[in-house]
């Protein structure tokens, strides 16, 4: 498997904060920074998260920026009823030691790509595309750094509105500057996503790996203990974002095919569809791989093993 | 099977045609009248088929009406490339000896309808759902007369454009009166049409029928022979508003769920989207049964069994 | 002064009325036919008060059509706030003895237009444009029987909405099918309609015509009394409609000039504008005549002098 | 008259140059430094001409700073036609002696917004509000060090659509971000503008301030000669930019109104429309200040006064 430098756009988040994990775990996968983006929640606690996270795998070296604190677009409602008030759910860590770095996550990233190799950094986006797309705004020959840009979102039906996906829909402004540039997109829409879900059997794969890692993972995977007693808990939610990392990892365990996806930024009602043109052939050129199919439970193998690496 | 009184609004082309020859086939079906409406062609060449299409089948009784010659929205391709320069593809039939009705199709309509028992009439859209609302716009009251209003259109994605589907996209602005309305409605999206596909088998399980009928037919399921010698052919079509009519006859062939639908009208990236709320549960109460499943192999049977009906 | 064969398409209304006065005291103008439309109020009101208003005026032979009760677009909010629940301000009126036609105002409008010689009926449209758009969809070569459509609606700024006007934003996309027609449109503007507005002297001038219309208009004109005792009354409103009439009476009140208008049908917040094409050289060909200004004591002078010669 | 602290954000261009001029020999004004926005024409040129112009002054030390390439919306058409392929028609300049600085023009907004007292910098917004609009989603807190925004953009009308303006046009998702915060804005639109226009004489009286940088203005202002014989030649533009300096040096030049302004950026129409709410009340608070009129005569002595100061 081949070995990739990556930079990861997140806002933790549960299904980020395993997606981190996961990818801490990997040796094939070297982590330049994590750059924090609101959207989840806000920059505050997912730039904390984003710190905490780390420290928990042992990795406080790894910097970790406070990119945008809004969207490019008009502000749409976080996801604090799905994440938890501080964003992890049932999993409480410490503050972090570090200090996230005072640069500007977006100029993180532009300088880190204008520095890198040609076609030689791996972009993962598990959040709103905020700090990509100001990025490429600021600077858009960044995108000769750039090997691939494997973005969560969207799909071919939405979940915070009938045709938009929350990341998407959290910032489609920005979405759109993404897709009409002509960075190497891979797509892992919800249409994969939702698919990977955990049971009791892969939360206890997975705890069994033994580390604090391990049981902090199955924390996350596991349905929401209520805020309070008498209030009722949240069902344990899709492992979206750990998808964009084991795609890395495992590309084999995904299918997709190649498409046009275009952004709708103008109608309230399909305001943040990913507009994937499916039709065959599809009329322009086809820039992205849209992934299709997944293989659920060689995510959760991959994951487990991945967490008996941490500590 | 429970009898049905209907009313076709329809702008032949293949599957129109298609679809009229099994409504005109099968007993448990009254059809008070075919209404024309631009869409496929233009409104002078579906009138004349409309016409065409009933006498073949022996039924020149039935009143045939000129409906509305243009969109309420801004005019669209139309889909002559698809259905031939006449609209029925390899049929070629004599111009109908009766005239059409010179009422106007919509004044049939809110005729029709504010005459009909409540809830007694099934309307069956075709085409563009110009005449639908357009009697729903100057007679609101005309919902009381329909039993069922069974529209072949849209899908979770589209045919003309990445996001929308012929008939929708033609008149985007009438979808969404019809779709706003209180009527009944049951949606027959690509999703389904789609793979009511003709085979050589199937064609000839039709022919075998042994009807002129059942031969026309064969020849509207068939590939489209080229136009002109060395021009090339076209591959046959699916067989998308017969589906409208199979379901009223046969609705154990097809299954479904009840959803939202809105339609969009504002953006030009997802113009005429038919926008399908599947999240569960979907928010409003879900006004619309949209089918997802068909047994293709029943809709032919039905088809050849039909047509051995006919002269 | 040419005589001409007119049709009023209006929702009474206050201005509506005393526009339908000013036509009736004219001789110059051979009102065919009133029909009602939903706009300021509902169809039932705006009907009842057409006719009520044609037997003030002795004439109970103009026959009256119901129109369109509801917009093409979706519902907008109404004007009875400015109306007055009764839609005629303080002027009330017995319900009017003669029954509207049964014939739909839509079909009227269709078929008077057919057996018109060409270019030969005026249409003058005072509420918004729902009958005229639905005549155009389901008969667009009405357009040859029309000498002219001048309608009140749109400026360069709005008044229910920033950017639109209350008869455009009521149905816009209605007016974009007129807009869009080959139909020679006069748009007469908020920018002239606001300024005719009634001072007490001019309501005086209208008043000493002395005649039961004079009266009535006299009270249209004025400040609307408070509905109840301790509630706060209306100030007068500006004479939008009348301005129509007395431009077919009188064009040499008004100046204008010929820019393309196109409507606004996408975006929530311009929803209904009139896009007016003020650049020079306007690019494409202008098709309208916009009024800019108005001599409005000529046309205060001009409704003294007509209410003179009614009942 | 007040002293500023100001920074010019800008895309010159012939209008833009002028304002640069006017501003560095306005002893009131402190120019921060000048930032560089793609508009007008691309960066590269525009970037060149601010450093050239600031030069020609004698003032290579206000820092010049490189901001975005490209807008945050799509790209639109520029305005090379209009300014000449160089940027400033007849003007030809040497190349600056002085790099721009390294540092990123949105960072430098950003790091002097921070480091300024409250309410201290006055933004000068000459092009589209690409620069602006991004520090203010990297950082919304630099909110808090402006004194005041004063754009030239928009207008009751357009310039390059019936409806939009060539700065607002070029990026309506950046100034939809502008207008959308809660900066201090003051609005200079085309409705003063393009009042401002340049006779023989009043480019006499800027000449005769004798100085080089009149004599450039002089060009500035004057009808530009043909790119090639035989070629047409073009008309004067209008002084736009040049009035948002001038009212800083002169608010009492001009007078305005309060108003809502919103940007439209969903429709193809009406893009890039600054939607001012000139209703009376305005209903929600106005957030801009409209300016409406403009002393002509007094801007161009304003001006020639100001050039004398200038080498």
């Amino acid at each position: 498997m081949p070995h990739r430098r990556i930079i990861i756009d997140t806002d933790p988040g549960i299904d980020d904060a395993v997606a981190i994990l996961l990818a801490l775990g990997s040796p094939e996968l070297e982590v330049a920074g994590l750059v924090a983006v609101a959207g989840n929640l806000g920059i505050a606690p997912v730039l904390r998260n984003a710190g905490a996270v780390t420290e928990l795998a042992g990795r406080g070296d790894i910097p970790v920026y406070a990119g945008c604190p809004r969207p490019i677009g008009p502000l749409q409602p976080d996801a604090a009823a799905a994440h938890g008030e501080e964003g992890l759910g049932n999993l409480v860590l410490p503050p972090p030691a570090v200090a996230p770095r005072s640069q500007h996550g977006v100029a993180f990233l532009i300088e880190t790509l204008r520095d890198a190799e040609p076609h030689s950094l791996t972009l993962c986006a598990l959040g709103p595309l905020t700090n990509i797309a100001t990025a490429l705004v600021m600077g858009p020959d960044i995108t000769r750094g750039v090997a691939e840009l494997v973005i969560m979102g969207g799909g071919s039906h939405g979940n915070v509105t009938p045709a938009a996906e929350f990341n998407i829909h959290a910032d489609p402004q920005a979405a759109r500057v993404v897709f009409d540039s002509l960075l190497p997109i891979t797509l892992v829409p919800l249409d994969v996503t939702e698919q990977v879900r955990s049971t009791a059997e892969r939360i206890a794969m997975v705890r069994a790996a033994g580390t604090r890692c391990a049981e902090a993972v199955a924390e996350l995977l596991s349905p929401q203990r209520p805020a309070a007693p008498g209030q009722p808990g949240r069902p344990a939610m899709a492992m979206h974002d750990p998808c964009v990392i084991a795609y890395l990892l495992a590309p084999g365990l995904f299918s997709g095919r190649r498409a046009r996806v275009a952004i709708e930024t103008a109608s309230p009602l399909t305001l943040g569809m990913t507009v994937i043109d499916r039709r065959s052939p599809s009329p322009p050129p086809p820039h992205a791989l849209v992934l299709e199919t997944v293989d659920v439970d060689g995510v959760y193998r991959l994951l487990a093993e991945r967490m008996a690496r941490l500590p």
